[in-house]
């Protein structure tokens, strides 16, 4: 079976992680979000890709929830004696993947291109892909105009009231894959549980992204990042409320709408189930909160069981 | 009394820190070879300019000899995980230096500029100019053909016999700070105890710069980088027996000729004089071999003292 995942950072990166357990470097492709991508002290920095490949690599930081195991921050440290722009926590080793990555995208190779190397260089045998080659960025329009996604979240802390989204460069960004191989047997698109709006809409927002998933005949099976009420990390639960739009997993199934076939509730969720199944969209119960390996294994396997069930030439 | 001093990195910068202990901040100008830079994973990377700031500092690693104390090695260790470029040392605190001088670079700032800043974000308050804004770079002539300096003398360790040397960039680069406010006033033109071939000429490479040691009204003193036969560090004994030169502080001498005033040699070389005075240079004999701050105090005193007894205007 043939999956493709759509992933953010941090929630999207732990179940990318079960994904490449469950199923062979052939038979998977995750496709992460670049919109937060930024340029930073001359570096090119792309965290959403770095998570993931961090996560499936086993190199990533459990309990900080960001970047690598083992991190040291003398690198951080210095600069903040210097004056110089420390306001992005920049680890020793993490800084290793950002020069090598600017160093090989300068020399002239393609984000995808660099991509694959550094994730071969962690030893990772699955595709993982950005969205695109060309740059996307989000942006967030507050009272004090619109802020690249990285000063919203990082500097100034995800505080400013969120009034609208935008995706630059996104309609004229063209997706990565070619579309009939990748489609060849395909079993699932997954969408992980990641933010919708600052994760996953951006590689949406990708003309050809969206045009696959409409024209998917392969189910569309997504994981709610909204558990009991609230955002396991960041800032969705944040962003919906400012949207004045109920947190739960029911908003999740509404934003993605006629997208989705598909998308998986945590246990303590299960009472929006028949609000979800009203849209047309299946449901499955499962334990969704990833704290180890055997979480990661159990619900990729539960997502993956999930999309079999559901024939989306009947929908 | 104004001094302008020539230096390279590991044996220069340990005078230059003397002489700024020694000097006010408006009486010292510190002008660093700059033919050691080069471009390594994107960043531009400048040893003797932070050879020397890391000396006048007070960060530089008294035991290893170069780079910065209290350093650790998790970026470079993560990149040869990699299998990244990392034949190159660089620790994660002095990657803040490089860094950051790149970020200033490309957004147009000249190399004086963004060193002047390096500087002063360390707490230095007198000036260290490297020796032109226009790059020039040391290249070797070996059986293998011409070698950058950083592949010659740290990929290669030094080892290929040298036939040639050539400054590339130095005939048409122009020399930092403008000259009539340098020269009011000026003291003393030193020559640090630095590779003669590797550090000093890259700098009288530079036009203006030998034409303003040609045309001196104050003295040019240097101190020997050989004492007792043999360099203190790197490979300026080797590149003398690979010229067929004898490795003592008269071939320095001879090798300044007539750019030189005056040459401090170390107490184990007092038997050389009197050769060297037979060139007209005169000579004062002193312990050089600095290794504490209490060695480099006195050494600087006695380089400026030494100069306040040679009228050029004699000469």
């Amino acid at each position: 079976m043939r999956v493709v995942a759509l992933s953010g950072g941090v929630g999207g990166a732990k179940l990318a992680r079960g994904l490449s357990r469950e199923l062979a470097p052939d038979e998977l492709v995750v496709v992460c979000n670049t919109g937060d991508d930024f340029e930073h002290l001359g570096l090119t920095i792309c965290p959403d890709l770095d998570s993931v490949v961090y996560a499936v690599a086993g190199l990533a930081d459990e309990a900080r929830g960001w970047g690598r195991a083992n991190e040291t921050w003398n690198f951080l440290d210095t600069l903040r004696t210097m004056d110089g722009e420390s306001w992005f926590q920049l680890g020793d080793r993490d800084l290793a993947q950002h020069v090598q990555r600017t160093a090989w995208l300068r020399a002239g190779e393609s984000l995808q291109e660099v991509t694959s190397r550094l994730a071969r260089a962690h030893g990772i045998r699955h595709a993982i892909v950005p969205m695109s080659n060309q740059p996307v960025r989000t942006q967030l329009e507050t009272a004090n105009g619109w802020l690249d996604f990285q000063t919203y979240f990082v500097r100034e802390r995800a505080a400013p009231v969120v009034q609208a989204l935008r995706y630059v460069g996104a309609a004229d960004a063209l997706a990565t894959l070619s579309w009939p191989d990748a489609s060849d047997g395909l079993a699932a698109f997954v969408i992980c549980p990641s933010n919708p709006y600052l994760s996953i809409d951006p590689i949406l927002a990708v003309p050809q992204w969206r045009h696959r998933l409409q024209q998917r005949q392969a189910p569309v099976v997504a994981v709610s990042p909204i558990v009991a009420g609230d955002a396991l990390k960041g800032c969705a639960a944040k962003l919906l409320r400012e949207f004045d739009l109920a947190v739960n997993p029911a908003t999740i199934a509404n934003h993605y709408g006629d997208l989705l076939d598909g998308l998986v509730v945590d246990q303590q969720d299960a009472a929006f189930a028949a609000q979800i199944e009203k849209l047309g969209i299946a449901v499955l119960v499962a334990q969704t909160v990833m704290r180890s390996d055997a979480d990661r294994d159990i619900l990729a396997r539960a997502v993956l069981e999930f999309a079999a069930t559901i024939d989306v030439r009947q929908s």
